[in-house]
């Protein structure tokens, strides 16, 4: 058994209901699960990485444009439709750099828009909305499932396999991206062991890719971001795999800081590298990497790990929460669509032209 | 002002003396010192990084084995220099990395069996034995002075210096040797921001080099280890400076956990790397890095960072407490001796003969 059993959030009910989002905070001490009845309480929840991961966010998003049209207690369709508009910008504005939330957003506001322009009543532009809510959230499931189907001819077996934070279960409402492709190499029989780097300054990878993959009974051991150049030199690791934020058309990609230290190791090593996202982890909008906006945190994050005083006070403190790997470094996108190799300007074009991979 | 005023061990007393040191472990919240009067806590103190760095360690070891040596109470002076070989080996055991602790036990200990085979009496063996720890504590500042009116030449004036771990005052007893390098560049007026990687597990970065250049008035920003190479590729780094615990004949070094991935992102994007170090690190019977014992520490550094459960029960854990970085990939070493240059198969074996670098 190699599918993990973790439930991301959910949305209980009809157009009054909730969305519950596992606090992912809490783990891997607590499953605790946040209920969020507004725009604000879910824009609280993804700044404080409650809810986190490029396609989780995209979902929880989408149902939170709903929660956000919905409070405005709108009269007319017309008026459901700008507030649906106004929770999507609003919405955006919790975090800049995975795409998929911006994406997200707007595929519900529009259908809100679209549903008022066919001159339905406030009640059926919310209608609209929470079915292309739902819509987003079935699509990230069936793509996961996808991205680990092309994913797992590429993992060897035996050996380890590099991850970086947690592009899992827990970044997904489906099997993961990144970790989706190891549950389905799993579940083809084949063996391998994970080494996750813990991924300071928050630990997604020691908290929550740790907890996901030993729940499941894939075997996991845990290093410090630090330790993987030394890792990939031992030659225990046939291939890295990591999730994405965002997806330049040149192939460039964004994801949690430290990614682009594994890909320059990895290549140093000549450990091929793969970045594992849906379709809507790509920017069409976005030429290259320069152009991808980028996070920075608070800088208690990182002097203050778990509250406790780390650094002297009144140290600056450099805190970005994601950085670049160029494409070259990059031996393969796996997408839903199918595998992507490089060019990647050019692969890329083809399957958001609909074309085959 | 921008030497360090910071005592990181002392010796008291003649013979019947005691050993203090700063207890590293408990900055930068508090400064306290542990008093040493025996070998056993001593052994405990260098497990425990009370007092770490190789040049710090090197000194203290010194004075240890006149520790080790005295607590057995020798009759004569044959007595008294076994007692100081046990003394040395015992020390030795106590961290594998760091080739200084054995360079100055067995310095100690050679002193001891030298003024027994002249014919002395315990005493006069004891009290050559702490004549030699003392000259070897002499010594090392003197070597930290010299290795940064070396070094400060190359460093940049304007713009950043990385720097990785602890190779400061608190890993000597003088003024460091990669921080060394950094606080005569700042005394002959050059001005530069410091990006210290905090360093996990144990965070010397952080807590460590933080504290002492903040005490020293000269600017310093605390990142991630993971944030290095995203750091590096911002352009806002003229060059990287890091200490070493053991340089092989051809040049490999090993130093604490990261800094192979600060080497090998300071390469892809040009910016100078150093190593800084005394000659008592260069190993002459060690041909290259993977000759070099490499020290694997608890994985609860790792997995309860300040006591916190970070990762789920029952993970594996991988914690090598340093790595190698290859020779090819260091623009200097900056010894007391002066500045090496590659080939450092060269370069290094005239300094051990005793010419010019």
């Amino acid at each position: 058994m190699s599918l993990p059993a973790v439930e991301t959030l959910r949305w209980e009910g009809g157009v009054d209901g909730t969305l519950h989002l596992l606090d992912q905070t809490l783990l891997p001490g607590e499953v605790r699960f946040r209920a969020c009845r507004d725009a604000n309480s879910l824009w609280d929840a993804l700044k404080r990485l409650q809810v986190r991961g490029a396609p989780a966010i995209g979902v929880a998003v989408g149902y939170g444009v709903v929660l956000g049209a919905r409070s405005e207690g709108p009269r007319d369709a017309s008026g459901a439709a700008s507030a649906a508009e106004r929770a999507a910008a609003y919405l955006e504005s919790a975090r800049p750099t995975a795409v998929n939330l911006a994406w997200a957003a707007r595929r519900v506001a529009r259908a809100a828009r679209g549903a008022a322009s066919r001159g339905s009543d406030a009640a059926s532009v919310l209608d609209a909305s929470l079915s292309e809510a739902r819509a987003i959230h079935r699509e990230d499931v069936e793509s996961c499932s996808a991205i680990g189907r092309h994913g797992a001819p590429l993992i060897p077996d035996g050996g380890g396999v590099l991850t970086h934070c947690n592009a899992g279960a827990l970044a997904t409402t489906g099997i993961g991206t990144a970790l989706g492709v190891l549950y389905a190499a799993s579940e083809a029989g084949k063996r391998f062991e994970v080494f996750a780097d813990e991924t300071r300054p928050l630990l997604q990878g020691a908290r929550l890719t740790a907890w996901e993959l030993s729940r499941s009974g894939i075997p996991v051991t845990v290093l410090c971001d630090n330790m993987a150049p030394s890792l990939l030199r031992s030659g225990r690791i046939g291939c890295c795999v990591v999730g994405a934020d965002r997806i330049a058309r040149n192939g460039d990609t964004a994801n949690k800081i430290g990614t682009y230290g594994v890909a320059l190791a990895a290549r140093a090593h000549r450990v091929p590298f793969y970045v594992a996202a849906p379709m809507s982890t790509i920017d069409p909008s976005c030429p290259d990497g320069p152009s991808i906006p980028i996070e920075s945190r608070a800088p208690e994050e990182v002097t203050r790990p778990f509250g406790v005083e780390a650094a002297p006070r009144g140290v600056g403190v450099y805190n970005p929460a994601f950085d670049v790997t160029p494409h070259d470094l990059i031996d393969a996108i796996i997408a839903d669509r199918g595998v992507l190799r490089p060019p990647y300007a050019e692969s890329i074009a083809r399957v958001l032209a609909g074309r085959p991979a």
